[in-house]
């Protein structure tokens, strides 16, 4: 599946032969999680997937892990279909002209040239979008409106990413030319946020954008006001498929091998507008420094396995998570951790583990309650990245919740930069992971598969 | 000077005819500014001067003050050099791809066809690309950096606003083909700040160009690395001459019309990138709820009248100030006040009167102290759009100073909407304005002429 460039082979054959031989020991984890954001946001940027960005993302990663004492660290590409962003800008062109602040969704479809000039119709909620008659729409733009908060655990990301979600799909189904969408998002910047959409089968996929919360407000002044809209679209964004991305993925090797290892995900690859600081260099960060912070007492008994995820965000026919597990599903793993929420501090651990993982579980609780980490009752997930090999191995699962109350603000948005990352946070989080792994990493006792009703 | 339009003639014809004799008392001040400021940034929007949207601003200005009850509603339309934005984009080429949030300064001049391509040399302050020896710029692109720090009273604005208005001058000394600076803000969005731009006659205009806060980060951490910078720059937006902007007036006529009268003024247009709500929507909300509310206990002395200047961002060349001043500097004025600073809460008062008026400074220091608005001593200045009619007339000046922590954050960038307007602190504003006005518009002494050491 390597389809490396000369440069990669001749980096990554460097990162071999001089990985196992030369380093004695892994460098410490401090001050290594803000390197890692640093260097990302700064000598890659933006790095969608299947980008020439991504692969030179993964060149800088697998040099970086190596630089840093990791072993047999390894690219492992995959195809996919991905998306590019094209032209895109938008105006209300009644009653009032004015210009929007736009972006479009992944896997929106391009506007006709010239720009897509069309009735624009109003619907408060998806719901609003749903009762409207089917062909009710045709040849207008649906606008859905929706009201996303804020929330600590980052839930409303549910109910209100369902907007961007389904929206397209519900009103290409009621015969729409386009959609435009409010920002899943929290913020009040010109900023819109971009993430996929996706289409169902029976339905033709139609150009779809969303527009900042500020737009999103004047939109909704504007109807209020109870005259006909219309806007002017352009958004040429489009699908490609046999897009190259591919995983980077490197080892802290246990002193005992033959144990099931823990494995710590992240994506590399991060969304077009910004530099991909919070999401998702953070996580890479924070789970890397994390697995060598953790070997500070001496080598833990497991190794330690990071996967820096490819095409994790537009992963509509398979990302980097789900070839982690074609690829390594043979091998035998304990348990699996993700990091993608940003870089605000941990507050909350929840695992998922089987009965007889009790005591592992109160010995990781005992060391997250002096740091305020407090234990949650439900389901432990992981993500994107893992949930692969979690569904193919029965995979206990530990989630360090992050405070996610600003994360919305910046995610897939052009404010996804360095500067919005805290250094004391990010370091925080590395030693709450460190505290983990030093835990369940050391942990001589089998680790049990998690048999959840599903 | 009235070059209107069929649509605005009748307009006003309208407002002339229905104002004098239809409306017995102007509606009271409540809730009146926040109605401003939502009409104009949701009806109109950007409103540049010398466009089409500044005009429909000034019809749309002129109906909503005769709508409210002020009479001689009068639009005095000027010509202007103004400035139009054109496409604009720019990447660091090198050392690494990256995509900069940038936008032109007022009074750029556009890049060569294809863009501007060249080294990129950075500067960590403006003394030292002031430097820099004479040519050693040829060909190549300066980016300035800069500090600017969020200051209650705005005061940062002068020293790093220079970056802004004096950096491409120095530039084009030495030889640069074009110019990026960090923007004039505060913020930490990507969004970046425009405003105008001087060049010195005896240098030939150059490219200039803004990147926000986050970009200007992102540059210094690459120069910060030693390699080579490059970029590719375009910027489009070029000067036009005999652009029509105007200015919209209207008075409260006071009881005794023989007395000299004061004058309130903010600017109708707004740079484009936002909706112009803080700058300076807000500033015509409140100066005109205010002069409504003054008469809630009955007709004020003097007549109180509205200035909504036309053309105040690119005024090089004389804007409406400067118009107000030549077509009503014979009319007898007693005191000018301002307000273009944006709709945060009022916090000190600053009154440069005659030495006799002592009296009638204590008596507004005394309404304003129970409003927790402080006595400042320095200079009233009022600014931009009164300063022709308070040079010409040596005017008492009143400045009601509000906090300008976070004004930098949304000035002259597309985030300046109407969500960034806090309808309290909007009212705060009116209450303060009307204390003031209840005492100086109801003031039967003399008020004298301020002559200060120039």
């Amino acid at each position: 599946m390597k389809t490396a460039t000369t440069l990669r082979a001749a980096l990554v054959a460097t990162a071999l032969s001089t990985a196992v031989p030369a380093l004695a020991t892994p460098v410490d984890g401090s001050g290594v999680a803000w390197d890692i954001v640093e260097g990302l946001t700064t000598e890659i940027g933006p790095r969608p997937a299947g980008s020439t960005a991504e692969d030179r993302a993964r060149d800088w990663s697998a040099a970086k892990l190596t630089a840093l004492g990791f072993r047999n660290v390894r690219v492992e590409e995959f195809k996919t279909l991905a998306w590019q962003r094209g032209p895109e800008r938008a105006s209300l062109t009644a009653p009032y002209a004015q210009p929007l602040a736009i972006t479009a969704l992944g896997f929106s479809v391009p506007t006709p040239k010239g720009g897509l000039k069309a009735e624009l119709v109003y619907f408060p909620t998806l719901a609003a979008l749903e009762a409207a008659p089917e062909g009710s729409l045709a040849g207008k733009v649906a606008f859905i409106d929706h009201a996303m908060r804020a929330a600590q655990d980052g839930s409303g990301y549910g109910p209100y990413g369902n907007v961007r979600r389904e929206g397209p799909t519900i009103a290409s189904r009621k015969g729409a030319a386009g959609v435009v969408i409010r920002s899943a998002g929290t913020d009040g910047h010109r900023n819109p946020h971009t993430g996929v959409t996706t289409f169902a089968k029976d339905v033709k996929p139609i150009p779809a954008g969303a527009v900042s919360n500020p737009d999103a407000d004047l939109i909704a002044r504007t109807a209020a006001r109870g005259k006909p809209m219309a806007i002017d679209l352009t958004l040429m964004g489009k699908p490609f498929p046999d897009a190259t991305s591919g995983n980077v993925i490197a080892d802290l090797p246990g002193r005992d091998p033959s144990l099931p290892i823990i494995v710590l995900a992240c994506h590399l690859d991060s969304w077009d507008l910004g530099t991909g600081a919070v999401d998702d260099a953070s996580g890479c960060a924070i789970v890397s420094a994390a697995a060598l912070a953790a070997q500070a007492g001496g080598q833990t008994l497991r190794t330690i396995r990071v996967l820096w995820s490819g095409n994790e965000e537009m992963a509509l026919s398979g990302g980097g998570g789900e070839h982690y597990a074609k690829l390594h599903g043979a091998e035998p793993h304990a348990i699996a951790m993700e990091s993608d929420f940003g870089a605000d501090r941990v507050w909350q651990v929840n695992f998922s583990h089987a009965p007889e993982n009790k005591a592992l579980a109160d010995k990781v609780n005992a060391v997250l309650w002096p740091m305020g980490v407090v234990p949650h009752k439900g389901r432990a997930e992981g993500g994107a990245d893992v949930e692969a090999i979690i569904a193919a191995q029965k995979l206990a699962v530990i989630d360090l919740g992050q405070d996610g109350t600003h994360y919305f603000d910046l995610h897939h948005t052009p404010d996804d930069t360095l500067d919005k990352v805290d250094p004391a946070a990010l370091q925080q989080n590395v030693d709450v992971w460190t505290a983990v792994l030093k835990v369940i990493a050391n942990e001589a006792g089998p680790i049990g598969k998690f048999e959840a009703a599903q």
